[in-house]
């Protein structure tokens, strides 16, 4: 097992001089809040991850979660860590006053939420999912459901859960069954959902299913579904018809029960309706794009979870033998050491792309007019690549994590194979990588003719300007350059050939991705050389820390950056010969 | 779980049209072999490891091993498998007839040893590891020693193991401490050795494990360890002093035993000098080496079985949805086909790769003189691109084939995440990526100045020429010209720097051992385009099957070979950022 230390360094470099954060807070609505509060926060949050999450995640890898006859019960120590957490206000960072919340930017709880998710993945998925739920309930509950769950699913009395994969309707939401039928003031609930994260524990009084389903009425496909709070316990005390009727058996994420969740078994659960029918999509996907966010954000916590896990390894593992007897620790190898570099810049360049994100949708959200409609346009682009990119390099970097280990990487008591296990459900749960490639392509690109991606390009080309400009960062600046040229041949040939092409998209979706994940991210750590070069002219700042910064900003042009070529070139290749294998050939 | 099913096609259209394999038999001493006898051999091969290797895949996966009074107990059903793999006469198959073996070609041997690896990961390590013991006693045993060992280890009535780890030596083996004292015509041996793969079992009366230890007066490192046998039970049927004292707890391949073994603990385990004192580590390469193609042999296997468990998945999982309601299976996805081609032809350059370069072996030995040294230079050359890079892209094939099963690919029972944990011991065991790379870079390249490497890009300059002679693949021309001309300037670049930086090679080392893997792949697939371009041509063989092999072979170019440039940029830029982070700044 593994000790962890939130690297509250860069995060507070990237919040300070990535996302400017104390002018985000002055000009969008957050007049309280500042970087010193955010250190402050850290401090704290930084002690419960490290004393008292951390230490459970192998704990819960180890003894998993079980079915009782009272329903699941969670790994011991869980529940006194959520109430630990709980009662410490975590829960309630990010959300209005009017429910309890302290109204902190996202960005912040999403710098905190790194260190839930880094110390302990499997429990960090309970608030992840409350937080969803609250999310849906704010943005399209009526006024009598705020009220009636809310307040407590803000102060983490209760938990919430996300109920929309069937065993038939997996990516294609269009093909849900669950049945919703009128019942007085409230809906009668069938159906049966699968992978339910945290669908049942007996950590709080109440859990709060947000679920999909059909009305009798429905239309044809996703136009027809509906969204539902079915809670636990009813507001009578009595239990709801629902519960989990089994347990997954799981590569990873052993601490966190993935449940079959049977809704109506007695007759039906009870449910109220979450705005207007037939609109279940729609309000999903409030919740569905801050939780593939919060995926993303997993995809960093865990690459860095397991980078501190290798470091010390390397620092500790005498391997080498001098000529006079004496021996010296692994990460004196540059094999080693080029590993440890790639973890660790490209740890940096997801934590950039992270928290520069989140910070959009606090931009959007606190803007008015063309402004707000801007931010969001950003939000709405980079969240597939956050989700997508960052848990794609996750796996890598969880692989690498292992691969330091040499043979003690495969003995699980090691804990090293936990994160890589742990890491592998990133890039399918909260949609696919090829779905978040898919939204990427379509939604994200064609369907706004390019005209979003084209101003995140020309702020790219500001940046690599800016380097140019500088004459300090020739390798970056190349690196940057070729990337950038890349992303627009990129873009290009999508908007070119996609009307004559119907598969050209799809076939290109998840290299284009990746593309524009490297390239944001050579793009941020280029801006991250810029400031820390500031900084050190200025005599700003630790020399030592900021020095190290340049050092991973120019390892990430080199090692990571230049991977957009390759990426380019199979883009080039356009679908013939993905489809041309005829299906009896493979 | 799944079926598996030998692609056989495969297996001998490349034996037939990349090996020339009647002309190797005819020339080099196997004139009772020919490619009609492989094919019977591949049908009988093929039935055992479907029919009763294949289905003990999972329950090893489930059950795994454990430890009792009378020693390590196997997985359940695996010692009546192992009787009928032994009665058989699998064990025997490339063994010289003096010692009861069938005396058919490496390449044949290693063939159907794909199929064991395929169907039974776990299972197959036992007669792999066998093989290797009868390699080293074959090679540097005396006659004495063959006399009482080999014909039983051929036979398969004995299995063998390999003792090199210790706590304290893994990659560096000059640190091993186990000690080996003179004791009238044998040695007592005591230390203890971990990470010994089937360092018992009960499947047969007895075991050879051949160990590394040092003699009382052995010089300091490498140069001072010996080889020994020390078998499980003495000739005279009693208990030698070695055991398992544990068994590891491990990511993958559950049903293999790893075990901590224990020499001498009442006193000494007596064992048997092999060859001379203090020259067992130059022994142990000659097993290494045959067991570091072996493991790249793992990895084309284990891809294969992901292959066919996705592709079985992608045809049967219904998720898109017709206008008229209808649905239809994934493997109409544009993304999902991308997936599946990047394991097929992946999986078809590999087995391309590991047969020829299995069949420089049968060459080198076959020869006489010059033409013996230049087969065995490139088996030199080839071996450590077979173990890294296969074993590499075994990683990123059971990647996509749980990628492919979406939600599902991350339940145990699905039997596709068994393969993702399984794969990941190939890049770890018998010496990491990083050992097989710095092999590449020093021992086979620097160590020649590069001649070796140099005669095999002209190789691969003349299936470009006729590439491009023929006209018909400007695709895979315009590919391999690229790669090859980046194969070519990662080749001079580590020629002309090294000198000058004591630590270029091991900066470059893994990501110039994945060049050459990728432009080897590209070299044999281009070869492989070019006869079934000419089959298809002469009315020869399956015009479906050839041409899926036109088609593959594209695919290979275009979104595999491309990967060459990508990686010499990052070669290009050297040691200098892999270094420059001070150690207190990771």
């Amino acid at each position: 097992m593994s000790d962890y230390k939130h690297p509250y360094r860069d995060a507070l470099f990237v919040l300070n001089e990535l996302v400017d954060f104390d002018k985000l807070c002055a000009e969008h609505g957050f007049a309280d809040a500042n970087l010193e509060l955010v250190s402050a926060i850290f401090d704290e949050a930084g002690k419960l991850g490290s004393e008292v999450l951390a230490p459970l995640n192998r704990v819960g890898d180890t003894q998993g979660v079980s079915l009782t006859e009272k329903g699941v019960q969670e790994t011991a120590g869980f529940a006194e860590a959520y109430h630990q957490f709980q009662e410490s206000g975590w829960p309630s960072l990010t959300a209005p006053e009017a429910f309890g919340g302290q109204n902190l930017p996202n960005v912040v709880g999403t710098a905190v939420n790194e260190i839930w998710h880094s110390a302990n993945l499997s429990f960090a998925l309970c608030p992840m999912l409350t937080q969803g739920a609250i999310e849906s309930i704010l943005h399209h509950g009526s006024d009598a459901l705020k009220e009636a769950y809310l307040s407590r699913l803000v102060s983490g009395e209760w938990t919430g859960t996300m109920n929309l994969t069937e065993p038939d309707a997996g990516s294609d939401l269009a093909a849900v069954k669950t049945r919703a039928v009128p019942n007085g003031d409230h809906y009668l609930i069938t159906g049966q959902k699968i992978f339910i994260t945290w669908g049942d524990h007996q950590m709080t009084d109440n859990i709060i299913h947000l679920v999909l389903a059909r009305l009798p009425d429905a239309p044809f496909g996703v136009k027809g579904i509906s969204l539902f709070i079915v809670p636990k316990f009813l507001p009578d005390g009595s239990r709801n018809d629902a519960q989990c009727v089994s347990l997954e058996h799981k590569l990873g994420i052993h601490g966190s029960p993935t449940c079959v969740m049977s809704f109506g078994d007695k007759g039906g659960a009870i449910g109220y309706l979450v705005g207007e029918a037939h609109k279940g999509l729609a309000y999903m996907f409030t919740m569905m794009n801050h939780a593939r966010q919060g995926v993303g954000l997993q995809g960093l916590s865990i690459a860095e979870r397991s980078y501190q896990q290798a470091l010390q390894y390397a620092k500790d593992r005498l391997q080498g033998t001098n000529k006079d007897g004496s021996r010296y620790p692994i990460i004196k190898f540059p094999d080693i050491r080029r590993m440890l570099m790639v973890m660790k810049s490209a740890t940096e360049a997801m934590r950039a792309l992270a928290l520069v994100s989140a910070a959009e949708i606090d931009r959007a959200h606190g803007s008015e007019g063309e402004a707000a409609q801007t931010h969001q346009n950003r939000v709405e682009l980079l969240t597939p690549i956050v989700k997508g990119w960052l848990t794609e390099l996750a796996q890598e970097i969880t692989y690498l994590g292992t691969q330091i280990h040499g043979g003690m990487g495969f003995i699980e008591e090691t804990g090293s194979a936990q994160h890589y296990r742990d890491a592998r459900i990133l890039t399918i749960y909260e949609g696919t990588t090829g779905i978040q490639a898919l939204d990427l392509v379509g939604r994200k690109t064609l369907v706004n003719k390019g005209e979003h991606l084209a101003s995140l390009l020309e702020e790219i080309g500001q940046t690599l300007s800016a380097l140019e400009a500088s004459g300090q960062f020739p390798v970056q600046a190349k690196a940057l350059r070729a990337s950038l040229a890349d992303g627009q041949a990129a873009r290009q040939l999508l908007l070119d050939k996609s009307a004559e092409d119907a598969a050209l998209a799809g076939s290109i979706s998840v290299n284009y991705m990746m593309l524009f994940g490297y390239l944001c991210g050579g793009w941020l750590m280029s801006q991250a050389a810029l400031k820390a070069q500031a900084l050190l002219e200025a005599n700003s700042g630790d020399p030592a820390f900021l020095n190290a910064k340049l050092t991973t900003s120019r390892f990430y042009a080199e090692h990571l950056l230049t991977r957009t070529g390759s990426l380019l070139a199979v883009i080039q290749a356009g679908s013939a010969s993905i489809l041309a294998l005829p299906e009896d050939q493979f």
